[in-house]
């Protein structure tokens, strides 16, 4: 791998751009939160995630005076460039059928890494990020022949490893972006049914590479938004009629593990099952109800049914804490929120990591403002943000 | 009705002692909580109850001075006394066989209501203690041959109209004394399943006179002690098997109607009943993992279950604040016990009333103290008991 700022000097230039046509084009996806059965879904109960406003914008061009890749994540503070010759001779090329999503094979990962200079062992995200964008490079952008010099800048709102699906929207915009390249789907800004699977497939390949079993949720609805529904061992259903809903996004910023939490929840599970497995039920019959209000919400009067849904949410992190995954710092959150009339739970994993609280229409902004100031004073970041986004969009 | 101090120049006196043998008998019964399912019993769920040792005493005599029956409530400020061939003329005797329980005839109630000079439609429980109490003694005490002179006294530790089952109580002890004085039942200190049934059945037709439709559980704790354990339409199942266990029961002292709860957790149900119907499944699972513990308890190592005990209480709190029972004094109650480590939930119909915290055998008498001291100082009445106390017993 070379450092894009530091190797400048290294990078090989090549003149030749006649006949040559300038492609450009940007990209953005959305990052998510689970709503509703974090856990529960585990012991195959309903969980239901939707779209963030927050999302992460990719910008990607050929370029003509480089026979590099070259690769800007100012977020993550990563600039890196490969030599595109080199790549080529690393991997034998082509790797797949670039409409035909697969996963690398280990032979191929391994070489990716060599070839990267990355641990073979690594499980930093964020390097194996760079591995999963120098796979789906060889395999979309494909044969020698055809592995252009690239310019890729990706830039975020969304804060990375919190749980909001940063990953999945790097990877369905770089999907999208070298699908784009490629010709593959369509680059009028409309994308059709067929499209938007061949993104979802291949930014699940790349998110396999970063995570190693990913449950297909965040990509899912990193590619078309609004929100998904999904059940352990079951395709995600793509939720399109969802209401636009303001909330109000907290990072406790606690560290937290995930496979922990799932393993105390599970102990817990094992011994206290009739009592816990009522509690997932709780959990799904939440999720199901929210599921109904939003159709209702998305069908008109949906400022009706915003005390329901906050009744849910509250339901809802009552269970969570019951099995044992809230953590004192979410507490504040929603201590804060509802002191100032707001209900808040925490999404995802729990154990620290983020909540939000429904923002509903009726909130004065000066009490939105002085509950992010109090929760500020805490340490923790706040987005006035919202759910229902868009998916993955090209913008023309 | 006489009052017994004011009138006592009006109690007709008669001297005739010979051959009359005088009787004296001392009889306790306990108060009940509700220790889990309450509301879910409504929907047919699971629910425990347990004796408190907190009891009501009864004390009966014979009198040969007097051709009365006297009855004192020193509690509740009530000295009454009746003239037995008043009672007599007021009533046909015998109203029914003493060893078969039955309700009093709409007629005799009225008879009763007019010789007492209380309201037909009284629904002051007090005063329709002093009817069931008249029924129990015409019914009981049999014929108008029979019909003797008693002097009783009951003095009770129970707080009135707190949802702690001292009308149960005051009819378990009323119904085993006039049994005693009967001879129906043992005086050996030691009653046979079906003495306690004879018992039982007859303070529920006490209970009946005072309430209306009583749900017949308290006065089979208070009869059978230790725990209950009861399903809407069958009969309760008496467990012997319970282990003694200390509580801080508290009275936040706030009134409440059962009646208003119960309709507006059914409002809810009805608005959400997916949603809700879980929540009243994870109640009664914690009934039901509630009396495995108390099993194990039982068994020996007691100590261990405690933990697992509080969670139950946790969970089950969770629970009745999400179906709209809780409220800010029982808030209070929850925070100033959790802040000095102990775990509590309501007991009973919620809205108010009382709230119990389980005491550890860990617990320092100092920090009980705190706790105590603190929940005073919130006006709350407190007190330092247990559960799985005897049911009715005869002191002899």
């Amino acid at each position: 791998m070379k450092k894009w700022c530091d190797n400048a000097a290294l990078l090989t230039l090549h003149g030749n751009t006649v006949g040559m046509v300038s492609k450009e084009f940007v990209v953005s996806a959305p990052g998510k939160i689970i709503l509703h059965g974090e856990h529960a879904v585990v012991y195959g109960k309903l969980a239901v995630a939707a779209a963030l406003s927050l999302r992460t914008t990719l910008h990607i061009k050929t370029i003509h005076d480089k026979d590099d890749v070259l690769l800007h994540l100012p977020d993550i503070g990563v600039e890196v460039g490969w030599s595109v010759p080199e790549i080529a001779a690393a991997v034998a090329l082509p790797v797949c059928d670039p409409e035909k999503p697969a996963p690398p094979s280990e032979e191929l990962l391994q070489k990716l890494k060599t070839f990267a200079s990355i641990p073979h062992d690594s499980a930093d995200t964020k390097t194996l990020a760079l591995v999963s964008f120098l796979y789906l490079y060889c395999a979309i952008v494909g044969s020698q022949k055809t592995l252009t010099p690239l310019e890729i800048r990706i830039e975020s709102k969304l804060p990375v490893s919190a749980g909001l699906g940063s990953s999945a929207a790097y990877s369905v915009c770089l999907a999208a972006s070298l699908l784009l390249h490629k010709n593959l789907i369509s680059a009028s800004g409309k994308w059709s049914e067929k499209d938007l699977q061949l993104i979802n497939a291949w930014a699940f390949q790349a998110e396999k590479v970063i995570h190693g079993k990913p449950s297909g949720i965040d990509n899912s609805v990193s590619t078309y938004g609004h929100a998904v529904s999904f059940t352990k061992g079951s395709e995600p259903v793509i939720l399109s009629q969802v209401p636009s809903i303001r909330i109000l996004l907290v990072n406790t910023k606690v560290p937290r593990s995930t496979k922990t939490l799932v393993e105390s929840v599970k102990k817990k599970y094992d011994k206290s099952t009739v009592v816990m497995s009522a509690v997932m039920d709780t959990m799904e019959a939440v999720a199901k109800e929210c599921l109904i209000l939003f159709e209702k919400m998305y069908k008109g009067k949906a400022d009706e049914y915003y005390k329901q849904l906050e009744e849910l949410i509250y339901i809802n992190q009552q269970q969570l804490d019951i099995i044992g995954v809230s953590h004192i710092a979410l507490e504040k959150v929603i201590q804060i929120t509802k002191a100032n009339g707001l209900c808040s739970k925490l999404t995802g994993a729990g154990g620290g990591g983020c909540a939000f609280a429904l923002i509903r229409p009726d909130v004065p902004k000066e009490t939105l403002d002085c509950v992010i100031q109090q929760l500020s004073l805490e340490g923790f970041d706040c987005w006035e943000t919202g759910i229902g986004a868009e998916g993955v969009t090209l913008h023309v």
